[in-house]
């Protein structure tokens, strides 16, 4: 019998990276999908490509995709500053549509591929504040994809895979750790240099340092 | 009270040029978007941009996006032909997930312009036998991307407007002809010339032949 087929949304992110991990070791061959979307954070496709490759993924592709023509984001429009300290509600680094897009993408991806399983590293302990981290959207976007395709009309169901949702950024990096994931690999700032290097002061970089923290884990992350 | 504003999608076909006046003939401020997705058939970007601007949508964007990366359809990938007989179920023209990717673009950007609408020219009667053209996928969709933006969180909910689901060719041709759209400016050929002459001979140049005949109107394609 075949090797099943995942298509693996990998950003070069923490979250990304453990959700590559444990798509592995369900057995899947694992497809990396990267998005280039504008965004300022670009040291992320370079940890994109390195985490793909390293951990051994079949195949790596980095869609273009022009959202920054939308502009309505700190992290693609050059007008709104990425912000410093946390604020309710929503923050700015919201990209509209974002999840929605790249799981549109993946869906793609995986009926070219006949492919039936998406990981997606999303949570929704940490998550920001962001709409489409929530299990109630994924649920809808499962359902919505099992009448979008071919395949799926064919008879093979879609299922969209969110094995962190429910954890924090703490027991990501435990669980992660315990897979073999190297994080010192992954970049999650909002405004990393060209060397990948973070800042340590924006809201990705926070969650991430907490995490480490609480996890009772080293931090290997490279700060400036 | 400032208009309401819609995201209409533009192919620069037959259909969405009759969804356009729909929307505008239902008083919306018309936010035009069209798709370069590395389709053969170009002219109709060359036809979305007469459209939009001959038809006054407030703005016309084209998003870039590299669905070409995952071949699979012969709109997009040069070593499958375009058939020029009808086949029995989808045809190989099905671009993987297209509506699903075209809606999570359209949604990103009426969020970011405050939109609360949508329009889409898909129709469930002639549709090729494309899954994501049918009422049930869009009802799925719309749940969807109302758990999926922070405006329909907000109290803004989505609304995916699609006029013409339930129509033929031949009353979508009727409809729109007594709204005064001029159809000699859209191109609906899938491999249409550089000129936006069409072949007369692929699946959607007949059925776009057999629409004016059957509406008893003269058609005004340019074939080549």
């Amino acid at each position: 019998m075949n090797q099943k087929k995942a298509v693996v949304l990998v950003s070069g992110g923490l979250d990304s990276a453990t959700i590559l991990a444990i798509a592995k070791t369900q057995e899947f061959e694992c497809y990396a999908l990267s998005f280039d979307y504008g965004q300022r954070h670009r040291a992320e496709l370079d940890a994109a490509r390195v985490v793909a490759e390293t951990m051994q993924a079949q195949e790596h592709r980095i869609i273009q995709i022009g959202l920054d023509a939308f502009g309505g984001s700190a992290l693609t429009d050059p007008n709104i500053a990425v912000p410093t300290t946390q604020n309710d509600g929503i923050p700015v680094t919201y990209v509209p549509a974002r999840n929605t897009v790249f799981l549109a993408l993946a869906l793609g991806w995986a009926e070219v591929l006949q492919a039936s399983d998406i990981f997606i590293g999303i949570n929704a302990v940490d998550y920001s504040g962001y709409p489409d981290c929530r299990p109630e959207f994924i649920k809808a976007f499962q359902t919505m994809a099992n009448l979008a395709t071919k395949s799926a009309i064919e008879g093979q169901p879609i299922e969209i895979h969110t094995p962190l949702i429910a954890l924090s950024k703490a027991e990501i990096i435990e669980f992660g750790t315990k897979l073999g994931v190297d994080y010192s690999l992954t970049v999650s700032c909002y405004s990393a240099d060209e060397f990948g290097q973070a800042c340590g002061s924006c809201d990705s970089c926070r969650f991430r340092q907490e995490g480490f923290k609480q996890a009772g884990i080293a931090d290997p992350t490279r700060y400036r």
